[in-house]
């Protein structure tokens, strides 16, 4: 993770994992979010989607993840985020949550990124922006 | 949860949930979100929050849920959701996500709302817009 | 389980548990290795295991199982443990860990066993040793 | 993640978590080891312990997670790892998992690290050494 000062424009960061039944599940009943288009297969097959998908909020999640983790990393606080659910996500895709700075203002310590999610097969599931500050203590 | 012909501007609703540190711990563990502020009570004591917090992203799944159970309820699919994150969400607080319909595009069958989450203090913590699409065969 | 004063060197026991994706997704997040073998599919079947694996410690979870439940059973204190990991477990094997006392010392009440775990081909996938304490009060 | 010719002897790396009752209680339920000093308060407070401990080997994770997240990060492949259980961890302890290199094999692409667990009082509740192997592919 590199400090503040180091954070550049272009730099970029990813984090890739496999959606499991397990995942969908357990934020299913973290967040209360029981829409049966998640949990519900039979219905999920009827819908739109012909089978469950994940939450949007998790795939998002990993956006988050991968922030926290890698790019600015460790310390950096959640400001703002834009997101645009492009494509379902299904249990047993692999999803890459993506992150490129776009702009950094080393007189608030806010850092803008591009947030980025696509699948095995390189189709993006999620966009967006996201604003992170960098606290001081932590550059 | 009314029928897409039912939906007016201005319709409210909102769910409240205790977040518990099993949240957290969940939440970190399906996305891979381990930044100390949430997991490590030293680290997080000496961050600018003095103490863990719980992720934003699980906040924002409040918001997914009450979208996703109440207003429109089951049926509806994410299309688009900003989100400023205002003050941290710590656990044990309460918070109450709250929606209310901007406006609806009956061609498009979008849905524009207003998401707000405040705590028990009734401190706003998250603050932004969702847009929901209505497919035909749900409403 | 059998008091301190009846265990014999040679004393066997064991236990199977069939190794899912939901027990490495679990594992993954109460400890934090979120390691793309065991978490990212299309990663893991670039690797040289071809596929997502179990953690080596989720696999040493059931011999600490096996001596904590079995032999010596409740009471016994965790002293030391070896760990050899010969082969993958992955989703969908099952696993018997199986413990045999090697030593008994009386006068420090250590009881030294050989612990193994196998799938359900007959293969061994972790080998070691255990030490563990029995105190006074439960035996 | 420094590639495999990077490694040096006397690198280190650490990450610190807090210990929770979830991952208690998961840890408990994915490897089946419900041990009363793990999970029965009433049992486990007339223990030598006076209380509730976490199990030796989700401790032993910490090790797993920092080996294969840090140093000598993903790739890795866990050969083998001693553990020495030297004091108890409970609920609400922040643990620091160590990894220091202390030899590198180039010919086998084996490496010896050794591995401490310490509380947030800096006492030492795990010690041990690991093996890892680095396959070709990942370095």
């Amino acid at each position: 993770m590199p400090a503040f000062t180091e954070l550049r424009v272009g730099m970029t960061a990813a984090s890739s994992r496999t959606v499991t039944e397990t995942d969908i599940v357990l934020f299913a009943g973290i967040t209360g979010d029981m829409n049966p288009v998640h949990l519900d297969e039979v219905a999920a097959e009827r819908s739109l989607f012909g089978g469950r998908i994940a939450h949007g909020m998790l795939t998002a999640g990993y956006v988050s993840a991968t922030l926290g983790m890698k790019l600015p990393g460790p310390g950096a606080i959640y400001v703002e985020q834009t997101l645009r659910f492009t494509r379902p996500v299904r249990p047993g895709d692999t999803v890459t949550a993506a992150v490129e700075i776009l702009e950094i203002d080393a007189e608030t310590r806010r850092v803008r990124l591009r947030t980025t999610c696509a699948n095995q097969d390189g189709k993006t599931v999620l966009d967006g922006e996201a604003v992170v500050l960098i606290p001081e203590e932590t550059s």
